[in-house]
């Protein structure tokens, strides 16, 4: 069974970084990995909030989150 | 050929839990995982904050340095 990860990212410069490198370097065969664009699909970011995520990019597994670098603060996206 | 990751760490519980879910979750099919604690390996503090690591823990994947979430400055471990 797959572990279920989510990258949230708004298209910034630092997002994309960690989504091209950290996001792509998950092993897939473990991990359902989904990107998430807080940006374009505002109605998730309630849930990336209940998560944990502060700022994105951020990656959450297994419903611990984790924020790689700071591109944007979540309060700047709702 | 397998790319180059490390994750540096102090032993912090934030280190761990960044350790056991995204370390863990690379895939060392195509990554070269090496773990370094900066604290009981402080002649690699040098080497981290060349590659740009600022705090731990962080990865750094083909040398780009990725913070992720905050455990301490790399500035307490020299």
């Amino acid at each position: 069974m797959s572990t279920k990860a989510t990258f949230y990212h708004a298209g910034c410069p630092v997002c994309v970084a960690a989504e091209r490198t950290v996001a792509e370097a998950l092993d897939r065969s473990k991990y359902n990995v989904e990107i998430v664009h807080l940006g374009q699909q505002k109605g998730r970011v309630a849930e990336a909030e209940k998560a944990g995520v502060k700022s994105v990019p951020a990656l959450v597994i297994n419903g611990q989150p984790f924020h790689i670098n700071h591109g944007a603060d979540l309060s700047v996206l709702k």
